[in-house]
């Protein structure tokens, strides 16, 4: 199935436009679990098992994974695994070199992890995005407009009346169909999203900065217009404050499904 | 060791820029190794063992390993581990995300790799390159004017007189010194090289794209005006045109040794 049509499919089966992102740490998750790659799996398990019904899309941050070496990135691999087959997923690696390399990072997500999506950094061209659209079957992400304050430093020169991330969108938008591309624009600026949206609006948008980062769900669907996205949360879901430090698996899954019921219903179509 | 001094070092033990590439690909080995990521290893051990005296750094590039999945995440660390202590590495990954996240893949790259120094993307802001500089004793080359045609798309985007890439390099520069940063600028533009050099003479360059990617070594060296610099080359010594197919692994490092040297000679300090 070409993943843009499971991403429509995995959006209108969850009714809603969460996303959860799976920054899973060692440091942080509550001690029912291991505090090793055994009990990351664990966490993650239980955090699937837990969402998977209002889940639009996960979203695998692969640093966290990353960190924990070979047995981390095994852990990543089977991560995907514990996924329900028709949610869409996000591998968030942020790839993007010159066309050899991409293909060679390509191959890695889309092959090995059987990922639905990847999230790509244009910094280097649009020839370091194309191998990973070399199959029009699969999706990518182009950072765009990202969360972070870092955004304001090179994304936004202006050059031409329309600052670099414009650029970005519209020399991306011109090669791609809204079938193989979309746009990562965060979710702290929600003013820019809006702007965006009129540019491209049929595109799909992943919003991240929802939660830990400040944005506001209502001023970001306003500016979204209901178009394609989904929205992701990680650090809101995954550590809720929890009422006591030595809760069980049971206790700690109530209190995710309670924080991530809360975001699904606020993101609902 | 801080980096920038271990680097300084090793370009002096080496008495030349050369920077073997190690994009270590099972469909280019030759046949005496096997077809598989140990055959990969037994490989890189051959490069390694036959430059390990002409290389000032060694550059390893992970997408190439990432392609095999875990096992190729284990052959990443083993071939860091193969590198002799007193050389220099560069963690060739690419990466920068927000502060967290960017913490993470450091984390992955300076603590279980062990590398020297990481390539980072600063599309997403100096506030995504800091966390690989939490510890200044590391070293990170920024991205500024990439050696493929897709450089063109956004690092030549003019804004205030100057090209994106100027921009990426001053802000940069303003925050770290040359004993923390250095500067990606492709073999492919010797023109902007030059120019670059005259902006930022103290800071060192990372120098892609000769050999199969076409950079003239005689005007590189010229642009770089003596400046510090490992100039990299990857697939020309990597894989040499052989007179038969069925060679051995003697004949195999022979041919490699001829083209490192040739390379070794025209980077010569």
């Amino acid at each position: 199935m070409k993943s843009f049509d499971k991403l429509k499919e995995s959006i209108k089966k969850a009714d809603s436009m969460l996303c959860v992102g799976l920054d899973s740490d060692i440091n942080k998750i509550p001690s029912c679990f291991k505090k090793d790659v055994n009990g990351l799996f664990d966490f993650n398990k239980c955090i699937i098992e837990t969402t998977k019904d209002v889940a639009a899309a996960y979203k695998i941050n692969f640093a966290f994974y990353e960190q924990y070496g070979t047995e981390g990135f095994d852990l990543l691999k089977k991560t995907f695994d514990l996924i329900p087959k028709n949610t869409f997923t996000i591998a968030d690696a942020k790839r993007g070199d010159i066309g050899n390399t991409s293909a060679a990072y390509a191959k890695a997500v889309f092959e090995y992890f059987n990922a639905d999506s990847i999230t790509v950094n244009p910094y280097m061209g649009i020839d370091s995005i194309e191998p990973f659209l070399k199959d029009l079957n699969k999706f990518v992400f182009i950072l765009a407009l990202t969360s972070n304050p870092g955004s304001n430093d090179f994304q936004r020169i202006v050059a031409d009346k329309k600052p670099v991330y414009q650029h970005v969108i519209e020399k991306a938008a011109d090669k791609y169909s809204e079938e193989n591309i979309g746009f990562v624009v965060g979710a702290t600026h929600p003013g820019e999203l809006a702007q965006i949206r009129k540019i491209i609006p049929n595109y799909t948008f992943l919003i991240p900065g929802i939660g830990a980062q400040g944005g506001n769900i209502k001023e970001v669907l306003k500016a979204n217009n209901n178009g394609l996205a989904v929205i992701n949360v990680s650090r809101a879901v995954l550590y809720p404050e929890l009422k006591e430090n030595n809760i069980d698996e049971l206790a700690f899954a109530e209190a995710v499904r309670q924080k991530a019921c809360m975001f699904y219903n606020d993101m609902k179509l």
